[in-house]
């Protein structure tokens, strides 16, 4: 089992996330390409650190919103939206690899994450972009979404994860952030949801940018393993 | 001898400069990467248009600035310019390679060109950028510059370049562009100064955002060939 | 009749529209603010070619989304809304009043133009961002949308205005752009167009950035004359 | 004597400074006006809750370089920078006036600061740019800056200003930033500070985005109630 989050959130003068701390608890890091968060000495120093602590480094992609942190939807035109993602992915892997990484996988940010599970157009363009940069790049994304759909057809490795803490509709899909209840705070909850979700997944979520979150990435780490889940990268960082 | 010239300017609805007609007269496209100019859309289509050309790639990189066009200095520190020089080569680097070109050469733009004749600190991050990138990128600028220099000390290939339609101060540098008669824009004089500066350089750079550049890169490659100097990119393309 | 068209599109380098010539022929100037185009310096030099002019000087707010042109839908949340709007007539309103102008009405823009036709929370956002900023200050927008609707139940002056230049669906709506014939080029057409929708809306619309349209203006201009529709801004601009 | 601090310094998802505990302490804030820091829905919070709190509103005008949190000299040319910073004096006042409250004074933020010290063309932008807002509002500044003298000989009145947490360098200019020593953090230290520069200055500047701001400005209140200085804003707020 993998464990992700997503790292390189900082901004210039502002600072988020722990980003040291959650290194030495994650197996994969999602890290932000400067679009919703994340500016190039940020990225730069984000994937220096995944690579001394031997944390794979992911492509997050996202609107260019940085006002709302890529959180709200944006029409972008699938040519639009492909020309935008490669241009992502090919700057954070380009300093990732100045400093003996690189882009691993992809996955899609705050909006765009919530778009593609049903936005044909849009997770096209996404499973367009990765393809046309490297059909190797694994894509992660919620399972039942359009976006895995359509990954596996254009046959991209797809990557299944699920959210430790995170509240789930009955349908499968996230509880929209901006209702009560969406984001799961009791360390307990989100421990037995991660060990829950395991079987059915290939890596488990925690977000970074949360009050506790290392706290909460502790303790699923923790629960995976007493339930004798091995912890492993799904993709090899070098 | 090669000729460049700045392509990809254009920014969302605002187009800038005759980018198709200029891919028939010119060798290398300095193509800018989304800092100050250049939407990703735009930068794929120009990589495109450039790949079918034949025409080599080049970054052309600057300072982030769109409102400035890159034309207004920016104190920025040697540690966030290596990050986002980095970051906008991979970028463009990305851009082209999914349409089967690359990323071959290095050049700044505006501001950044000027401030590089004379800022160490800024220039000694130029070159540690590219240099992190990829040390055989040749980095193009003016003969006598601290860039230049600086490449040169770490390795890099370098490449002098000649401006066709700009004026000289007498100390070889480019006369600023808010001072009356910088811009060269007569057919003549261009050709002739094409002409005079090639012994000299590496490359000649004509513009691509003037009135009358197509025009004015017509004449400088007619008389570059009635002179018998002939026309050939410095760098690879594939 | 009033005749109104978006002006002070420009971006730093890069110009759109040809204001001088349009502020001949239109009576109320919709000027952008900052978030989907137009520069500081632009407004400032529009908003004095306005006044110079005699014509009405109205804030085009949109979308903060400068590569986009403003005519892509983002998901903003109604109290971000509220802000962003008052952000842009202040801004705006500043500008023109240190040249003799001001904001006389407001007009959204783009993509948010169409979005407040039906949607109810970013149309009461716009509604409420103006009457916070003040109360006595027009509205412009599609005839029996929801924006207007909620501007009159709030008190705010509302001018109901018709497009020249655009393709009608039967509904009422504008076709989107994205789709063929959904702008209107041929004269004739257009001064037809023009002159039949004047009985039932305020203003006549005509675009700014298409080819043609100084024309365009000219030939409403004429039509609405020929048709003895007396010219008249309807707000007053000092 | 008057407290300023710098206020509404969050962007987005990230936050910055503690500005409801501030506003318990000073009489003036510097709201930032989105150029260098702080979105529109963080401006419109912070003027509410200085309104309610009875602090009197600045605004803090900056380089547009939200990376570089306006800490970076930028080459604005004259012309822009007049825009600009109507632009950004316009867009606060609008929006404090929705809540009750204006804009009382004006102040330069982080590298424009600085600059207009001695950056004559910068600061006599500065200048006409408040003069042709509103030519009664005060401009805050450094004591024996090219700034001051320039707004006292365009009439504007000046308000000079001392630093309780900055080091002073012989000619008494501050420390820049990125030397060490330049933040003072000793409590004894700043308040002996506020004290030391009272008679001197029309108002303390306290910072608000360093650990410990809260503290340092609950310090330098209490070092000037002991001195017996009497606290008050010396501009009117409504």
């Amino acid at each position: 089992m993998d464990i992700n989050a997503d790292l390189g959130e900082s901004f210039g003068r502002w600072r988020l996330g722990d980003d040291a701390n959650m290194l030495a608890l994650i197996t994969s890091a999602n890290v932000a390409c400067g679009f919703h968060a994340g500016d190039p000495t940020t990225l730069l120093r984000t994937c220096e650190a995944a690579v001394a602590a031997g944390v794979v480094i992911g492509a997050q992609v996202g609107y260019a919103d940085l006002r709302g942190f890529g959180r709200r939807f944006v029409d972008v035109a699938p040519d639009d939206m492909v020309a935008d993602i490669v241009y992502q992915i090919g700057a954070l892997d380009g300093l990732a690899r100045t400093v003996g990484g690189r882009v691993a996988y992809v996955k899609p940010h705050g909006a765009l994450y919530t778009a593609v599970v049903r936005h044909h157009a849009q997770a096209g363009a996404v499973v367009e972009a990765v393809r046309s940069y490297d059909p190797t790049l694994p894509l992660l994304g919620l399972p039942d979404s359009v976006l895995l759909a359509a990954a596996a057809t254009a046959g991209l490795p797809v990557v299944q994860e699920g959210f430790a803490d995170r509240a789930y509709a009955d349908d499968g899909t996230l509880v929209p952030r901006d209702q009560p209840g969406a984001l799961l705070t009791d360390e307990a909850t989100v421990a037995a949801q991660a060990v829950r979700l395991a079987p059915g997944v290939d890596s488990i979520c925690v977000h970074g940018d949360t009050p506790g979150a290392v706290a909460l990435a502790r303790v699923v780490r923790q629960a995976l393993s007493k339930a004798e889940i091995e912890l492993r990268a799904f993709a090899g960082g070098g």
